[in-house]
């Protein structure tokens, strides 16, 4: 162990300290099979939860239980369920209840499709989610934003003025396609696919998107006969302002009114939670009030548009009302897709953060199957794109919601609506409709989000601006892309252009950090450690080439110009390259040779397991030399200084070094 | 500095050893202004290089002529040009003119261009690089891959058969438009874009393009008059073997000589450097000895194809040929930017690797402006795309070339040739030229390469082989679609499914790892240390939760079952973590709170500077606690250690902490 005896006095205390009496070499780990590696990554990326492991040391009759219970939560929490639950469940849902009625009929009419769907879908589709749904606080319903999509998505293809049932039965399509891509992602384990929709896009988009919606409110309110079909601002203001004259003063008066009620109480119920009531029922009373209003004064023989007669009954089957036939499934398919993944990142991401207030545990794929189903099963039963909107799970929340029971309250509550109470809605003015969406959109437009994305990351926040913009300005679609190209562009930029910092070491430690950030970090003699803040790929490879090339080029320059001892090793500390491929494998062995002839050592400290195999099979081991390979910055630190006051040439330093440092004993 | 009194003696003695008297704080780096970020971000990601750097502390004309020599290199080296370095460039530029004629006339026939074109293309550009380039080894001329590019795509859209002059001015048109894009992409320093062809890309895609090509010489090696236009193996395949009748023997026999002949030489000259001159000399002899060999026995009357007449005189002007209108701009666009950006590729991967031999820089920007320049001068002068094709380079490297000026030699000798020498080759037989083309692909199909990304790494294997197989039966476009999309999808995969790992205790040492790297690393006691890979995105930030919490539940069973004490400390060391955005951030709170409710403390490790400055700006520095956030894993274990002995309890140790441990001291 030549090393121990010379070094001993030569080492810095820290290193010794450090326990170090002799640098330690950093194991190739043992080969895997292809096979093994191949299963552990395919169950990594898409088991990372490891769904199957409550399975383990289950059998027989208790593992098909728990597998059905896997796929029905109902089954799990059914057994142990007592009237105390009921109790809650039934005020909860009731209280759901008042504020789905409404607004499914104003989402529905957003979507151009009769009032009655936007009950018929507050019926099926809450039901199934009780079954399947895994969290206790979601409100099944439709919501706005996807709603406007059909419209305009639809739309587009066959305007439902013109070809109403063709478009009722698209929409239905639409749902269908919806389901089955949600339940898809869910079976195959893909749900990260929506993690790609970062929360910076959500904000921009949901608040574009709640704009657009409230613009295309004007036309209830402004009680417009005509109004343009594209949904961007340009046109809709245009088409605003080109007939003023149709403006109609009794909806505008009306509109307002109930627009400042639910304002109002929106404000109130903020006071605090045990005032969430207010807002909920607001929107049931402004219906009733509105209804009232319009059959007493008859306003609507006065240009004041009503919903008008609503058939009584519950859902009629709609199998047969799907589209599979070109040319217009397409539209219904790339509708449903869209939609889809839009209804999946609200619905779990409301479920997420309601099991984290209760702590607990929510599994996203398992959501997306339940999901899934709940809009097949929709889609068949005259229902269209339902999810898991914010606001009323709020509500549901507030109001003391303990299972998805609540939902089964509601969809009977809904169910009775449909059987007795639907006349009740023939003089409801759609202006007051118009008046409870924007209410509900202004709730979405989340400008302190916004701001807090300025303070923490400036990217995200042009992800947020660029999402709000392009569907502001452009359409629903081009915000979505925007966003999304932005955010990958900015992963891919990140690995293109790696962060690589110099280290210095911190004063009486073996411990080595950025010196740009650590004040007190001091540079070693004749030795530069720099650090790479990312996997080493084809993308960055050629950049890193240049980046360290010219880090010690300056390095050498400034040691010039300060007349200090001249450059001999450089380490680089490879403890943040979490993976690496043949490029950075090459992108090594260019480095070392390219040191060589500048009479320099290459010398790597903490390379991960997947580095070091690499190094081995590709052969580059032997070219850099293992023992040029530590745990530790500091213990390479320690040995080039070991080396560099035994042997001042960094040629003997090498050849000494080759035959002291690679002793037996020396392998952790 | 309370802590240090107690812990003195309870901290373990590698942590004192450490430096660690008592543990430091990290810091949250001072505030930086907007702009200035924004200024090193754009700096770092487009001037990586500082290609600035060298015109600090110059002025006035110095400064002009360094800007010029900037863009022109040549008048760098031109001044100290002296005879020694003309002898050896004379006799390099010979030896590659004697390469570059055959070639030339070969590739233009493979483009489906007039053969006098490939000589054309040896004449101007070469001139235009030797001013501009900063390559000393590299040969410009026209490359196979390209020409077969132009010939596939250009010809799906103008048969040259049909109109051979509105094909041959969409041939300019596009080299115009790849001239015009890679200059902009130098200008734009947009260089990186090339860095996305990954070097399996490239091996697979080059092997799939010499696969082609060798099937379309097929027409040339059996003289076959009518032939497939599209490329993809089954088409050319079925076309060979559905006219059998129409095989000539006589070039059969001709070619497969010459091909025999010609991979002889490349046999013998791979004996050592010194005999580069063998292949160099080879096609120039075979075109020599075929054309005497027609010209005796008239085989041209007897099916053997002949290039035929060829124009005297140098290079006629194109201005007026290029096609800037519709429709056919748009196919001379999209032909232009794809073969531009192979042929850059192509041209800086040689220029680096020769550089790297001789140990000097290239500034791949600049080369891509010089390629730009080359291509727009060589398609105003009748000559289509050329860049620095390797087997050229190589053989001027070998023939001991010392700069550009071999360029120019070989660029007179070509015009020497076309002034004078035309005549002799209008009996050379298109069998010939075949033969040429075939042994020079034969070079490019890279199996060892292939065999070692297997060996290194099989993701890497896979996007080669994606690439290769996607140019064998599809087309050129698909193959390099499927790789790149391969490539960057790899890049996303790695940032969504980052590798988290639990770390361990070297023995006595301070120092922490990878517990299923290193054998000998141990856990410790009531402390879970959690290591994340990679920088924390939205696109991994709920992938995280959910790993975080799975190897929480699995460490508690695991010490449950196995009766040691509890878990009381989480320590998440975020060494790797390069960067975060605000999902990143909202998981480092949401793990906080998760971790509270479980009555466990989440500690935080070696954050990097913009992991704290962000945790401070949206304020979560102040939820998680900055006393609970160390410089290195070793303190923050040494810390819970510490707290864990004094005082049982994790509520107590928090409390107890918070007071000891905010000294202000504390802060480094």
């Amino acid at each position: 162990m030549g090393i121990v005896e010379n070094s001993g006095a030569v080492f810095p205390a820290s290193a010794v300290a450090d326990g170090v009496a002799f640098p330690r070499r950093v194991p190739v780990p043992p080969p895997r099979s292809f096979i093994e590696t191949l299963r552990t990554n395919l169950k990594e990326t898409f088991f990372p939860d490891d769904p199957l492991r409550q399975f383990k040391n289950e059998r027989g009759p208790r593992r098909v239980f728990m597998g059905l219970a896997y796929l029905f939560p109902v089954l799990e929490w059914a057994p142990s369920y007592n009237f105390g639950l009921l109790k809650s469940d039934l005020v909860a849902g009731i209280t759901i209840a008042s504020l789905a009625i409404p607004q499914g009929i104003s989402y529905a009419k957003l979507a151009n499709l009769p009032p009655i769907l936007g009950l018929y879908s507050s019926f099926v589709p809450p039901m199934v989610y009780a079954m399947m749904g895994s969290s206790k606080d979601l409100a099944v319903g439709t919501v706005a934003v996807a709603s406007m999509l059909i419209a305009s998505m639809l739309g587009k293809e066959v305007p439902p003025s013109q070809n109403p049932t063709l478009y009722l039965h698209l929409a239905f399509t639409a749902t269908f396609f919806a389901g089955v891509f949600q339940a898809c992602l869910g079976m195959l384990r893909l749900g990260f696919i929506v993690d790609f929709l970062s929360h910076a896009t959500i904000v921009g988009f949901m608040g574009g998107a709640a704009t657009v919606v409230c613009l295309q409110q004007l036309k209830g309110m402004l009680g417009l006969q005509h109004f343009t079909t594209s949904t961007d601002l340009v046109s809709v203001m245009e088409s605003v302002l080109t007939q003023t004259h149709q403006w109609r003063w009794e909806s505008v008066v009306l509109g307002s009114c109930f627009l400042f009620f639910l304002l109002l109480t929106r404000y109130l119920s903020k006071k605090g939670p045990k005032f969430f009531w207010i807002s909920a029922a607001a929107p049931l009373t402004s219906v009733i009030l509105g209804s009232l209003l319009v059959y007493l004064t008859h306003a609507e023989n006065h240009g004041v548009q009503v919903i008008g007669y609503l058939k009584k009954g519950i859902n009629p089957p709609s199998l047969t009302n799907l589209v599979f036939t070109a040319p217009h499934m397409m539209v219904a398919l790339k509708t449903g897709i869209v939609t889809g993944v839009i209804a999946l990142a609200e619905g779990i991401a409301v479920g997420r953060s309601f099991a984290m207030f209760k702590n607990y545990h929510i599994d996203g794929n398992k959501e997306m199957i339940a999901f899934g189903m709940m809009n097949i099963a929709g889609s068949l039963t005259s229902c269209y794109l339902t999810t898991g909107p914010f606001s009323r799970s709020a509500v549901n929340y507030n109001a003391g919601c303990k299972t998805a029971i609540s939902n089964v309250v509601m969809a009977v509550a809904v169910m009775i609506t449909l059987l007795f109470l639907t006349p009740l809605f023939h003089y409801t003015p759609l202006v007051v409709l118009s008046a409870i969406i924007i209410a509900a959109m202004l709730g979405l437009i989340n400008y302190e989000a916004a701001i807090h994305l300025w303070q923490v990351d400036k990217i995200d926040f042009c992800v947020c601006m660029a999402a709000y913009f392009g569907v502001v300005f452009g359409s629903v679609e081009i915000g979505l892309v925007l966003a999304v190209a932005m955010s990958i562009l900015r992963v891919l930029l990140f690995v293109a252009r790696p962060r690589t910092t110099v280290l210095g070491n911190i004063p009486n430690s073996s411990t080595y950090r950025r010196m740009d950030q650590y004040s007190v970090a001091q540079s070693v003699q004749g030795v530069l450690i720099l650090r790479i803040d990312a996997p080493i790929y084809f993308t960055n490879a050629s950049y890193l080439r240049e980046r360290i090339s010219r880090w010690i080029d300056e390095e050498q320059e400034r040691l010039k110009s300060n007349g200090e001892t001249s450059l001999q090793y450089v380490i680089l500390d490879l403890g943040a390259v979490g993976s690496i491929d043949t490029s950075g494998i090459d992108l090594l062995k260019e480095v070392q040779k390219s040191l060589e002839r500048r009479d320099l050592q290459l010398v790597l400290a903490n390379p991960g397991s997947e580095v070091m195999k690499k190094l081995d099979n590709s052969k580059v081991l032997e070219i850099i030399g293992q023992q040029w390979i530590f745990l530790t910055v500091g213990e390479a630190v320690a040995a080039c200084d070991f080396l560099m006051h035994t042997c001042k040439s960094g040629a003997i330093a090498r050849n000494n070094a080759d035959q002291v440092m690679t002793h037996p004993d020396n392998i952790v």
